[in-house]
C-alpha cells in the first residue's frame, strides 16, 4: 500500500545561537520591527491556505522596499539560510509553507502602486498590492485587471505571479501570465534583473513566462507591471440546468464547438447547489443534476448574438431550464452561488480539501463517473465545482480531520483525483499550482527528462536551491520514493491505489 | 569609430579527414540521400533571408522522422559537432546561418500535418510543415491559423517557433507564442520532452514559453500542437491618409487608448507608399505623408461598430482622407500595398535592409523624427512601414550593394536605429529574431545580470553549447568588444555612433 504523503521530510531544528546570528545579519540591513523571529510573532505565518500542513519558521523578514530584498537575500546566501517567499498566504497548494530553520520573507509591505499608465494601459504595482485593490485603484478610467481568483480580496499580485493565478474569467481574459507585462526581480546573488517589457515580443529568452508561476523558486519580485483592460460595457449570465451530469458536460464542449469563447463558463453539480443554495439564495435549480453558469460579455449587439447562440446550444444539449440574467443585480446573483461554493462546503462538512486538475473538456463526464466511483472507495462525499469552460476541476473533498485516518484518506483520494487528470490527458494543477501538495504527482505528469529540464532551470537561477526549495519539482529520489509510473498523452497507464 | 560587425569570428576550417568521420557516423543512422556535403549540395544552405552574410556548412542533414533527429544529435553530441537548426530558410536575422565545421539540420521534410481535432481547436503538426499549409488543411472547418508573417507562403513552423514570429494580425491574435500549446523538442542528450500541454495552466515552469523564440539553441522541435481559431465572419479596412506623419503616429496612439483593438493597425509612410502604388495600384494616396491601415473582424455588428469609432477617432486625429473596404475585394486590395512592400522596394533600390524594433506607441513621431535625422547622416534613403498597433517598426534602408562601403553604412544605420528603439524604452526585436544581426544590440538591451539568466538557461538545456551556438545571447566577451552602454527604462543614455 502506498502510503507517501505530501508531508516534506522533516525540516533540520535550529539551535538558538545559529537563530541569534541569522536575526543580527537581517537586524543590521532592515529596520528592528522587519525583523520577527518571537514565536508569537511568527506563529501567523506557519501555513498558507492549504492549513493541514504547518511549520514554525526560523525569522520572518518583512522588507520595505527593493533595497531590503537584495539585503535579505545576499545574508541568506552568505549564511546558507534557505527563503519561503510568501505573498497573502491564500495559496492553496502549501506554496508558502515555512522551513524550520529558514526565513518567510513577506512580501505585504511592499504594498505601493508605483504608476498608473492610462494611456498605455498599464500599471506598474509593488508586489504586496492586493489583486482587487489594482482594479479599484483604475475603476474611475473605465478598466480593471482581468485576472480574478476567488480570493482576490485578499491575495497579492505578488502572488498572482508566483502561482500564476486564474478565476473565473480566464477562459476569455487569461491566467496571470497573460496579464503581465514585465517583473522585475531580485535573484539570489542579489542582482536586480527585469523579466519582460511592455512590447508584445522582446529578444531574448522568454524569461517572463518561466517566471511567472515558478512558485517563489527563482527570484523574488519587487515590481510587476500588469496590463489594465476596459471594462466591457455589458455582461449576461445564463444559468441552465441539466438532468444529466453528462448532458451539462457535453453541453459545455459544445458551446466551446461551436466558436464561443464565454466569459465564464462554470458547472457544479447538486451536491454543490445543495450545499450552496439554502445559504446564498442564488436561485439554483437544486433538483437539476447539474447547472452551467454561461457568460458573455462586449458591447451590446455581440452579448445578445452571444447569448441567443449559447441558450440554442444549450437547449440541444438537452437543458432542462434555461434563465438569462436581466440586470447586473440578477447578473450577480446567480455568480453569488459559485463565488461562495467553497465558505459553503463548511456549512455541511467540518473540513473540506479543494482539489485543483485539469481535464480536456471531451472528458469531463467520464472524469465526473470515476469521482462518483472514489466517493465509494474513500467512504468520503465530494461536491464538484469546475471552471468548465477551460477544464479546470475544483472537487472540494468533504471530511472531519476529527475521525480518525479522515484527513489522510482525503488526501488518497485527491491524490487519485490529479492522477486520473494526468490519465485522461489533463494536468494536476490549473491555477493552484504545485506547492506542497501536488509535488509527488509530478512525477506522474512527467518523464525524467522533463523534469531534469525544470530542474536545470531552477539550478541556473539558484544552484544552492536557497530559494523556496522542496516545492513545486520533486527530487528524483522523491519520485523513486512515491513509485508511480510517469503517464503520457492520455494513455491509461493508471497505477493501482489502496482500497479501504 | 566602432565598426564592429554583427558577423561572427571566423569559424574554424575543418579537415576533410573530420568530415568523412562526421558523414560515416551521420550515414551510419540516415539513409543515404539524407546527409549532404558536396558543395553542389550544400550551397543552397549558406545563407538564411539575412543574404549579407554567407558561410558554407560542413554538413547538412535532412531527418525524416524523429528517430532520425534523436540519432543526429546523439552523433553531433559524441563527436562535438555544432548544429545549426533551419526551418524554410526564411528567416531576417541570419538565425540559419551555417558554421563552417558545423552541421544544418534542416526540419523541410519534417512535414507531416499528424492530426487536427476540430473540436478541440488544435492541430498537431510536424516543424516543416509551411504556415499557410495549416491554415489550407483546416479552410473547410471554418478555421485558420492566426499568425501571419509576410512569408507565410514559404516559412514553416518549426522557424517560427524558434523565431516567434508575427504578422500583421497579431496586435489582436497574438504572436506565435500566444498560438502555440505544445512542442515536442528532442534535446542535445537525445532525450524526447514535451512542453506545454492543452490546458490553459501547466505545472511545473513554463518551458514552453521560453522554447518559442529561443532561436534553435535549446532543442530540435519534432511536433507542434497549434491553436486553430474560428475564421471571423467578416472583415473590413480603413484607409487613412494624414499630411504629417506626427498626426499618423498619434492617431495609432489614440485609436488604442479609446479601447479598441483592431485586428490589424499599419502606418506607411510616403517614401514607402510611393514605392508601392506604381506596382500594386493598391488604390495609395501618394500625396500623404503617411497613410493607415486600420482593420476590423467578427460579426457584422460588432465590425460595423469599430468601424465607426475608429473613423471618429482617425478624423479627430487629423486623418485627411478616410475610405473604408466595401467588399472582400476592396479589402485585399487595400492591404496588397502593404503585403508587398518588401518586393516593391527592390523596384526602386537594388538592394535593401529591413529592421525590426519595437518602440512605446507614443513614441512614434520622434523615432520618424530620429530615422528621417540618420537618412542624413548615413547618406541612404529608410521607407517606413509599421505593425504600427503594436509599435513594432519595420524601417527599410534602401541601399546598393555595389557601391563601395554603403552595406557596411546600412548596418550601422540598422543598429542606430535599434538603440534608438532602446533608448526610447522600446526593444531591439518584433517579430524577427535577433540571430546574428541584432547580437550587438543585445548588450544595448540588456544587463550583465540579465544576459547571465539568458546564459544560464542556454547551459542549462546545451552545456556545451552545440546548439546554434553565437546567435541570440551574446557573449559577455562579444559585449565588452561592442563597448556599448546598456540602456534601461527609455532613459537617454543613447551613446554616439560615428559619423560619416
Amino acid at each position: 500500500m502506498n502510503t507517501i504523503s505530501a508531508a516534506p521530510a522533516s525540516t533540520a531544528p535550529f539551535t538558538a545561537a545559529h537563530q541569534r546570528t541569522v536575526v543580527d545579519a537581517l537586524r543590521a540591513v532592515l529596520p528592528e520591527q522587519c525583523v520577527l523571529f518571537n514565536e508569537e510573532d511568527t506563529r501567523p505565518y506557519e501555513c498558507d491556505g492549504l492549513a493541514a500542513y504547518a511549520q514554525l519558521p526560523m525569522v520572518v523578514v518583512l522588507p520595505l522596499n527593493e533595497a531590503h530584498v537584495i539585503a535579505v537575500l545576499k545574508v541568506c546566501r552568505d549564511l546558507s539560510v534557505r527563503v519561503v517567499p510568501r505573498g497573502a498566504g491564500t495559496g492553496l497548494s502549501g506554496g508558502a509553507l515555512p522551513i524550520a530553520d529558514g526565513i518567510v520573507l513577506s512580501t505585504a509591505r511592499l504594498n505601493k502602486i508605483v504608476k498608473v499608465d492610462a494611456y498605455a494601459r498599464t500599471a506598474v504595482v509593488q508586489p504586496g498590492v492586493r489583486n482587487l485593490a489594482i482594479s479599484e485603484a483604475v475603476a474611475s478610467l473605465g478598466l480593471y485587471y482581468a485576472p480574478d481568483p476567488s480570493s482576490q480580496i485578499a491575495c497579492t499580485i505578488g502572488g498572482n505571479v508566483a502561482e500564476n493565478s486564474g478565476g473565473v474569467h480566464c477562459l476569455k481574459y487569461g491566467l496571470t501570465v497573460h496579464n503581465v507585462m514585465r517583473v522585475r526581480v531580485v535573484t539570489i546573488e542579489g542582482d536586480v534583473i527585469e523579466l519582460g517589457n511592455a512590447a508584445l515580443d522582446a529578444p531574448g529568452l522568454d524569461l517572463l513566462s518561466v517566471f511567472v508561476g515558478s512558485e517563489g523558486m527563482l527570484g523574488i519580485v519587487t515590481e510587476v507591471t500588469v496590463k489594465l483592460i476596459p471594462k466591457p460595457k455589458l455582461a449576461r449570465v445564463i444559468l441552465a440546468s441539466f438532468d444529466d451530469v453528462v448532458k451539462g458536460g457535453n453541453a459545455v464542449a459544445s458551446v466551446i464547438a461551436a466558436g464561443i469563447i464565454p466569459a465564464g463558463l462554470e458547472m457544479m453539480d447538486k451536491t454543490s447547489t445543495r450545499m450552496v443554495e439554502p445559504f446564498v439564495k442564488a436561485g439554483y435549480d437544486i433538483d437539476a443534476e447539474a447547472i452551467l453558469l454561461c457568460e458573455s460579455d462586449g458591447i451590446p449587439e455581440e452579448v445578445e448574438e452571444e447569448i441567443a447562440r449559447m441558450t440554442e446550444v444549450l437547449k440541444h444539449s438537452g437543458a432542462t431550464a434555461i434563465a438569462v440574467s436581466q440586470d447586473e443585480a440578477e447578473r450577480l446573483k446567480f455568480w453569488s452561488g459559485r463565488k461562495n461554493a467553497f465558505p459553503a462546503a463548511g456549512r455541511i462538512s467540518p473540513d473540506y480539501y479543494c482539489i485543483d486538475g485539469t481535464i480536456p473538456r471531451r472528458r469531463l463526464a467520464e472524469v465526473l463517473q470515476g469521482i462518483a466511483q472514489m466517493e465509494v472507495k474513500y467512504g468520503l462525499r465530494c461536491a464538484n465545482v469546475f471552471h468548465a469552460g477551460d477544464g479546470n476541476l475544483h472537487p472540494l473533498i468533504l471530511f472531519d480531520a476529527n475521525q480518525e485516518g479522515e484527513f489522510h484518506r482525503a488526501e488518497l483520494f485527491g491524490a487519485e483525483i490529479l492522477e486520473m487528470c494526468v490519465a485522461f490527458g489533463g494536468t494536476i494543477t490549473g491555477e493552484h499550482g504545485v506547492g506542497l501538495e501536488k509535488i509527488n504527482q509530478m512525477c506522474v505528469q512527467f518523464s525524467r527528462a522533463e523534469m531534469d529540464a525544470f530542474l536545470s532551470v531552477k539550478r541556473a537561477f539558484d544552484p544552492l536551491s536557497l530559494l523556496n526549495p522542496d516545492k513545486a519539482i520533486p527530487t528524483l529520489q522523491r519520485c523513486a520514493e512515491y513509485g508511480k509510473m510517469h503517464v503520457k498523452r492520455g494513455m491509461l497507464k493508471f497505477p493501482d491505489l489502496p482500497r479501504f
